[in-house]
C-alpha cells in the first residue's frame, strides 16, 4: 500500500503525505526492551546469591561468565596506581585527546552545578534548599566490544564535579582482557576504585555491598539486558539512571549541508549496533535522493558496513515532509536522543523544540563531536524518553534537602493555617503539634 | 540481652552505648516494601487489560474495585467547573487556609525553578542547556481514608509552576464518595482534568492512554501496594517519582524544647498509620524520661490513639546518645525523611547534615507546619532514600536538552580530538563524520 519502496541501500523512504505514514512511523519507532521471565528469574537468583554470599558469589560468577580462574576479589580489584599506569602508557596522541576531552567535559559540567539557596521572610522565617553530593556512586562500564573510554568520562566526571566522596567503577574482564583506554579514562575522571566485575552480579554488589565492594547510593552506566534488569530490580534501594534503549539520531536538513556529511552522520549512529536508529528528515526530495545516493556510494567504504546496513535497513528512514512546521512536529513526536539541526539558522528552531536529549546545531556540529569532546554529556534519554528525562548531569549525583526555620512569629501564623488544614484531614495530632506553637493562646 | 526495656507506652528505649545498639537500630529501620508475585501478576493483568481495552477496562475495574455502577467514563470525569464549585462550597476558614497554603507553596517553588543557560567560547562555539516543562503530568491521589488535600497541592503546584501544559489528576471514588477538599485543592493547584479512577488501572491509563484519559509523560503521587507496583512496571515508558515507603521523623532534642511539644511532634508522625516511624534522639537521659512521661500522659487524649500506640510500639524509639557528634552520626545513618533539629542553634548543625529529606530547624518549626503550609514540598524521600533522592520539586516536571552549536573553527578543533578518540574505540564512521568538519584537509 505504500507509495515508496525500499531502495538498494535498504533504507526506508517515508513521506508525511502518505496515507499510512503514521502507522509506518510508529512501527519504525517501536521499541520494547523487555526482559522476559527467564532473564528476570536468573537476575533475581544472582542478586540473592551476592546478597547472601558476597565476595564468594562475585568470584564464582566472574569465573563462570567471564571465563576467568581467580581465587579472590583481590584479583578483581585495581588500585589507583594501575589506572595511572594505564594513562601514562598510552600513545601521546591518545593521551592528549583523552585529557582534552576530559577537561572540556569538566568545564561544561561545572556550569551545571546547582547551588544551595535560601531566603528570609518578613517575620524572620528562613526557607531554602541545601544541595549535597552523594556519598558514593557506582559507574557500570560494559566490557568486551562495547567498552568505551568516552563513556567512563561521561559517567564519572559529573559525579566528580558534583563532589561525590567516592566513585566506584565496575567493568567486566571477559577472558581476562582489560582495555587500557578505559582504565586511563577512569584515572582522568577521578574514579577511586575499580572492580573488574560485570553483569547482574556487579549491580547486586554495588547495591548491597560485599566484604570488598562498598555499597553505593546510585548506579549509573549502560549495560546489556541482564544489567538493565538488575538495575530495575535494585531501583529504590539505590538510585539508578534511566534504563537505556538503542541509540538514535534524528537529522533535519534544509538541503544546504553536503550529502556526504549527512550520510556519514547517519552512519555514525548506525554503526553502534544493529538496533541503532538513524532518521533524516527534509522537505527537499531531491536532497533526500542525493543523501541516499551518498549512502549507497559510501557504505562499502565503512569498516562496520554489515552493522550499518542492518541498522539502516531495519530501523533507518529518509522522511520527506512538506515544510519546516512538519519537521518541527516530527521532532517533538519522535523526541529523539540526538537531534541534528543541519539548517542555516538553527537558533530560530530552538524555541520550538520541546523534546530532545541533545541538540546539535548547524552544519558543523556533527553528533560525533558531542559524543567525545564538545563538553555536554553523551548519556542521553533514548526511545522517546526525552519527553520526561534529561541528559546525565551533575544534578544526578547531588540531592536536595528542604530547609525550614520558622521564627516564633512565623510558626504562630503558620500554625493557624496548619491547624485548620490538619483538622480537615482528621490528623489532630498534626493540628495540636502546630497549635503548641501559636502565641497568646 | 538488652539493658533497656520497653516502657508502659510500648516505645523502645535504645542507647548508643548498648552492645546490641547497631543490630537493634537496623531491625527498627528495616523496611521492605515488597510486592509479591501474586500482586505483580494481578497488576500485570490489569495493565494489559487497560492497554488492550481502554475505557471499557477502566469502567469494569472501577465498578468492581470501587463498588460503583457506572456505564461509561463520562461518569468518571470531572470538569473544571466541578472543581471550582467544590472550592466555592467550602467553609470560609477552610477555603482561606487552603488558599494561603497554596500561595506559600507556589512562592517557594517559584524560587526553585531552574533556568536555561548557555555560554560562548572564544572560537564562537555555543554550549548550554535548555530547560523545558513536560507536556503532560499525571497526579495520583489516593481515595478513602488517606485522601489528603495537602497532597494535591504538593504534587500539582510544582507541575503548574514548571509550566506543564496539562495536569491530569486521578482519584478513586470508593462507594461513590468524593472529598470536596481534595477537589477544591485541585482547583487551586491548577489541575486541568480529574478522572475518578484509582489503583493499578489508573496508573495504566495514565501511562498508555485510553479513549478518554490522555497519556501523560510522568506520574507522581502516593498510593497503595498496587499503585506502587504498577508505577514500577510502567517506569521507563513514563517517568515516575520515588516509590514511597512509610513516613518517618527523626527528632533531635537538646532538652530545651518542652517535652509535651516533642511528644506531640512524634504523635503527628505516628498517627499517619501503623507503619509510620517516630524516633527521638537526645544526649540527655532525664529529658528522654520526661518525653516518655509526656507520651504516656498525652496518648489517651489522641483521636487516633490506637494507630499511634501501634506505630510507637512497633517502630518508634527514644534513643540516648553520648553527645552531639553521635547525634549527627545517627542522622546521616538514618537519612530520615523528616529531621527536626529541636536545638538552640540549628544553623550550626546544617553543614554536618548530609542526608535528610527536609530539615525542620529550631523549637518552633514543627513538622506539621511543613506538611501543610510552610512552602517546601511534603513529598519527600523515605526509608533512607534521602541518601540519593530529593523532595518533589519543579525540577521533577522539567527536563533539559543539551545545546551544542559549533562554529566552523570550533568544529575543526574538536574534530581532531574526536577523530583520535573515535578511532580508539573502533568507531570509524564517527571519526569520519568529525573529520569532514576539519578545515584545510
Amino acid at each position: 500500500m505504500t507509495k515508496t519502496l525500499a531502495s538498494a541501500t535498504g533504507i526506508a523512504r517515508l513521506a508525511t503525505g502518505d496515507a499510512d505514514f503514521d502507522d509506518r512511523l510508529d512501527a519504525l519507532l517501536a521499541w520494547e526492551g523487555v526482559s522476559d521471565a527467564e532473564i528476570q528469574g536468573r537476575v533475581d537468583e544472582i542478586i540473592a546469591a551476592v546478597k547472601a554470599r558476597g565476595d564468594a558469589a562475585l568470584v564464582e560468577y566472574s569465573n563462570r561468565f567471564d571465563r576467568l580462574s581467580v581465587a579472590s576479589m583481590a584479583e578483581l580489584t585495581l588500585g589507583s596506581a594501575r589506572l595511572e599506569q594505564a594513562y601514562r602508557g598510552l600513545p601521546a596522541a591518545q593521551r592528549d585527546a583523552l585529557a582534552a576531552a576530559a577537561e572540556r567535559i569538566r568545564l561544561y559540567h561545572a556550569r551545571q552545578k546547582p547551588e544551595s539557596w535560601h531566603y528570609t521572610e518578613a517575620d524572620g522565617t528562613v526557607l531554602g534548599q541545601q544541595v549535597v553530593p552523594l556519598d558514593r556512586a557506582g559507574i557500570y562500564v560494559p566490557g568486551g566490544k562495547a567498552t568505551y573510554p568516552s563513556s567512563v568520562l561521561m559517567n564519572a566526571i559529573p559525579a566528580h564535579v558534583a563532589g561525590v566522596r567516592e566513585i566506584i567503577m565496575v567493568v567486566p574482564m571477559p577472558d581476562g582482557v582489560l582495555n587500557e583506554l578505559v582504565l586511563a579514562a577512569a584515572h582522568l575522571a577521578g574514579v577511586d576504585h575499580v572492580f573488574t566485575i560485570g553483569g547482574a552480579q556487579a549491580v547486586a554488589a554495588l547495591a548491597h555491598g560485599t566484604e570488598t565492594v562498598p555499597r553505593v547510593d546510585k548506579i549509573v552506566g549502560p549495560g546489556n539486558i541482564y544489567v538493565a534488569t538488575a538495575k530495575r530490580a535494585v531501583f529504590g534501594r539505590v538510585g539508578i539512571d534511566m534504563i537505556a534503549g538503542p541509540s538514535e539520531i534524528l537529522v533535519v536538513s534544509d538541503a544546504g549541508t553536503p550529502a556526504d556529511w549527512l550520510a556519514m552522520d547517519l552512519f555514525s549512529q548506525a554503526e553502534h549496533d544493529e538496533d541503532a536508529q538513524a532518521i533524516l528528515v527534509s522537505w527537499d526530495e531531491a536532497h533526500l535522493d542525493a543523501v541516499e545516493a551518498a549512502i549507497e556510494r559510501l557504505l562499502p567504504t565503512l569498516e562496520r558496513e554489515a552493522i550499518v546496513r542492518e541498522s539502516l535497513a531495519g530501523r533507518g528512514a529518509l522522511i520527506h515532509c512538506r515544510n519546516r512546521a512538519e519537521a518541527v512536529e516530527l521532532i517533538n513526536r519522535i523526541a529523539p536522543e540526538h537531534l541534528e539541526l543541519s539548517v542555516a539558522d538553527p537558533d530560530s528552531w530552538l524555541s520550538e523544540v520541546r523534546h530532545a536529549g541533545a541538540i546539535f546545531m548547524g552544519r558543523y556540529t556533527a553528533e560525533a563531536l558531542g559524543d567525545y569532546c564538545a563538553g555536554p554529556n553523551h548519556v542521553l534519554p533514548t526511545s522517546g524518553t526525552a519527553r520526561f528525562s534529561s541528559p546525565l548531569g551533575v544534578y544526578d549525583f547531588q540531592k536536595r534537602s528542604s530547609i525550614i526555620h520558622c521564627s516564633s512569629r512565623g510558626a504562630s501564623e503558620l500554625g493557624k493555617i496548619a491547624s485548620v488544614l490538619a483538622r480537615g484531614e482528621s490528623l489532630t495530632a498534626h493540628a495540636r503539634s502546630a497549635e503548641y506553637r501559636i502565641e497568646e493562646r
